[in-house]
C-alpha cells in the first residue's frame, strides 16, 4: 500500500518538528515543507504550490496571514488541507470556506483528540443535568507564567455547558474568582476557579455537583505534541473525505 | 394546579422513608403506601389495587417477588408504574413487559440521575477514543464492608466501554487486580482497581489515558437518597408519557 | 475495668446526640448531660456542678457564654474538661486558662482527628518545600449555602503554610479568587480558590506545585460527626493526663 | 562570589544532560565530566581523579560497579560526593561508608525533593492515624510499559506507613490487587492498587480513610529531570557540610 504523503507548512518551527515525528509515528510519509528558516534533513519547497504538488495532504499551524494563500493553493491542487491556525479575520475565514467547496478542509482551534471528544459531550451532560439539581463548577490549573484567568479552554467549557441548556454563557452567568462575602451560590451561574503553579500544561475539570451525587469530567494535557497527533489524525481522515469544511469533531466521529 | 399524587409500595422501609421525603421535596403529594409493618403518619392501603386507585403513579423498590403483581395492578388501574427492584426472573420481566403495553412503566436497576447520564455517555467516549490510543482504566472505592471486587457498577462501566467499541466486556478483556509480574499493559483490555476503606458509599472513575492527554470521568455517590430522588423524577416524567417500557435513560432525555 | 463516664453539656442538641452515639461507640459510659430543652432517654442534670459530680470527664460544644462557668465547675470538681466552643472573648479564654491549672483541659476549634494531624504536618511540608521551588495553592469546596470565601479552614491551611516559612499569612500574601488579567504568578503568595455546589460538607486541598513534581494534601469531611468522634477521643485521652491546657494536636500525639 | 564547580560522572548520558542543565539553572558552574562516549561542548576528563581535582563536588548517577572507585576518588580528593546509583552490593555500600568518614557524601535512591519530604512525613501521619480508625490505601499509576505491580515507590510508601506504626510492612500485611471475592476489608493491612496506561511518569496516592473524614497524600512526577534537580540541590548543600554519610532527607532538612 502506498503511504500517505503529508506536507507541513512551517516545518522548521517547534510544531513543525512535532508534526514530523507524529507523521512518522502514524506510518505516513513526510513529503516535506515550507520554511522561513533552514530546516535540516527534510525537503523544503519554495512555495505552497510546490508543497501541495508533492503531497497528498498538507497541515498548516503557521500564522493567520498565511491561511488564505494556503487554502487557495489547496483548492488549486485539489488536495485536502488541515488548518490549525487561530485568529483568522472574517475575510480569511471566508477564503477558507471558498476553498472547502473544492477540497476536504479540516479547520479547528483545538486538535487535541480527547479534548475534542470531551467538549462535544459536555453539552450532552449539561442538557441532562439541569441547574436546579446540579451546580456546574469549572476549575483549571496552568503554569505560573499564565497571565489571565479563567483560561480560554475553561471559558469554552462553560460555553458548552450553556449550549447544553440552550443558552449563551452570558445568559447563564459566571461566578469567577469567588473571594470575600459572596452570598449563597445562585442557581444557574457556572463557577470558575483558577489555580496557577509549576509548569502545568493544562488541567480542566467540570463538576456537576448534585445533592447526593457528583459527576466530574477532567481533561489533562501533558504535552503540546497532542495537537500534532490530532492534526496528523485529521490528515489521514481528510484524505478519505469528500470536499467540505470539517471540524475536529467530525474527525473524531462525534459531530 | 393539582399536585401529582404518588404512592409507595413498601412505605415503611428505609427507601420508603426517603421516597416520602423526596416526594415532598419535589412538590408532589404522597397518596400513601403499602406496608408489611406499621408506618406512622402516612396512609397505609390494604393492597396494591387500593394504592393504585388512590395514586396517579406508584413507585416500587420492594422485592422481585412483588414486581409481577404490582405491574398487573398498574395495568388494571391504568396508572404509570416506577419499578426499581432488581433480580427479576425472566418470567417476572415478561410480566413487566406485558403491563408496559397498557401503562407507562419505568424499569431500571439504577435510578441515580447523574450516574444514568454518565453511563449513557461513556459509550460515546469509548467509541471516539480507540484502545490503540487510549488505555481505559476503572478505579472504584467502597466502604470496608464490601466483600467483592470490582464493584457491579465498575463492571457496568466496563461493559459500557466495551459497547462503545462494538464488543462485549468478555471480548475486550479485563485486567483486574494487578499484582506481581504483570508484563507490559496489553492494548485493548480494560484495567480495574478496587480501593476499600472507611464508609465510602461509592466512587467510580473511568480514565482514558493517552500519550499526551487524559480524560477521566468520575461519579461519586454520597447518599442512597439519590435513588429516591431519581425515582420521584421518573414518576413525574412517567405521568406525562404514553404507555411503554422505559428506562431511566429516557427519563433523563439521553436514550 | 470500670468504664469511663462521660458527661455532655448541651445533650439535647444535634452535637449532643452525636456525642451520645460516639460515647457508646467508644465503649465509654454516658453519665448524662445538661439541656435547655427536654432530652428523652438520657439523664439530665440541673446544672454543671451536678453533671461534673456524676462524670469522670465532661464535653462542651455549647456556646461561648457557657465556657467560663463550665470551666470553673471543672476546676471545682477536679475533673477533666473538653471544650469545643468557638468565639470565646479574651476574658473567657483567661478563665479557661485558670481552670487548666487544676484539671486537664482540652480546648480546640477543630476536633476532627485527621484534620488536626494534617494541619500540624502542613508546617513541616511548607518548611521543606520553599516558595522559590514550589507554588502553594489551596482549593476548597463547600455546599451551595456557604456565603464567604475562602473558607476559615482554607485560611488556617494558609496560615500553617506561612508558619512553616517563619512568616505570617499577611507577610506571605494571598492570591485569592483569580479573575481577569492577573499577570504571571508571583513567587511567595499562596493561591486560594473556592468551589461551591451541592451539599459538600468540606473538602480542602493544599498543592505544592514544583516544576517536575507536585505534592498535594487533601482533607475531606463527610459528616459533622467527626467532631464528636474527636471530642470523645480527647475525653478518653484527657482522663489520663496531668492538669494543663491541651490542644487536639497533643491528643493526636503530634504537638 | 566564586561559583560552585560541579562535576558529573557519566556526563554523556540522558541523566548527564539533565544534570548539565540543572547545574546551569542553579547558578553553579559545570567543571566537566567523565564519559564513556564522546560528549560535545563539555570538558571530558580521563578519569575520576581528574574530575574531582577540577570540581568542588561531583555527582554520580552511573552504575553500581563505579560507586566504589568514585567514592575512593572523593576521599582522596577530599571533595563532597553525591551518589544516586542504586543496586549497590554490601561491599560497595561499605566502601561508600568508608569514604563518608573523610568527605560529605549524600547517598540516596530517590533524589526527588518533594517525594523525599512526603516519604519522611508519611511516617508521622501513620503514627497519628491508627489502623483501627483509618484504613490506609495506596494507589499508583504508571505508563503502559511497566511490567510489575505495585511499584517500588508504592511499596516504599507502605513501608513508611508500617514504620509509623512501629512495624514492618510484612507484619502489617498487604492487600494488593483485590479481585473476586475478597471478604470485608481487614483492619491493619494496607491496600495497594495499580493503574497502567499512557505515558504516566509516576503518580502515587496514600489515602487514610476514616469513617467521617479522609486524608490523602499525592505525589506526581512529570519528568525524570526532578532527580537532577534534587542532586544539584544536594551538591550545593553538601559543599557546606562536615564529612559524613547523608541522605536526601537531611538535604531537605527533615531527617
Amino acid at each position: 500500500m502506498t503511504k500517505l504523503r503529508i506536507g507541513i507548512a512551517g516545518i522548521s518551527g517547534r510544531m513543525g518538528q512535532l508534526l514530523v515525528e507524529e507523521i512518522a509515528a502514524a506510518g505516513a510519509e513526510l513529503s516535506g515543507g515550507t520554511a522561513r528558516r533552514g530546516a535540516a534533513g527534510v525537503t523544503v519547497f519554495p512555495d505552497a504550490d510546490a508543497l501541495f504538488a508533492a503531497s497528498d495532504v498538507v497541515i498548516d499551524f503557521t500564522i493567520a496571514a498565511a491561511a488564505e494563500g494556503h487554502a487557495a493553493a489547496a483548492a488549486r491542487a485539489g488536495k485536502p488541507f488541515i488548518l490549525g491556525t487561530s485568529g483568522l479575520s472574517p475575510a480569511q475565514e471566508a477564503a477558507v470556506e471558498v476553498a472547502a467547496r473544492s477540497v476536504p478542509l479540516v479547520y479547528s482551534s483545538n486538535f487535541a483528540p480527547a479534548a475534542t471528544v470531551l467538549f462535544a459531550l459536555i453539552e450532552k451532560f449539561s442538557a441532562a443535568l439541569p441547574p436546579e439539581q446540579f451546580d456546574a463548577e469549572i476549575v483549571e490549573m496552568h503554569h505560573r507564567q499564565k497571565v489571565d484567568a479563567p483560561s480560554g479552554t475553561a471559558v469554552m467549557m462553560g460555553q458548552a455547558v450553556a449550549r447544553g441548556r440552550g443558552k449563551t454563557l452570558a445568559e447563564v452567568g459566571m461566578e469567577s474568582g469567588r473571594d470575600g462575602h459572596t452570598g449563597p451560590r445562585a442557581t444557574g451561574p457556572i463557577g470558575f476557579a483558577a489555580l496557577r503553579g509549576g509548569q502545568v500544561v493544562g488541567e480542566h475539570t467540570l463538576l456537576f455537583a448534585g445533592r447526593s451525587e457528583h459527576v466530574s469530567l477532567t481533561h489533562r494535557s501533558f504535552d503540546r505534541r497532542v495537537y500534532a497527533t490530532g492534526a496528523v489524525q485529521a490528515a489521514v481522515w481528510a484524505a478519505r473525505q469528500q470536499p467540505g469544511l470539517y471540524s475536529m469533531r467530525q474527525v473524531m466521529g462525534i459531530a
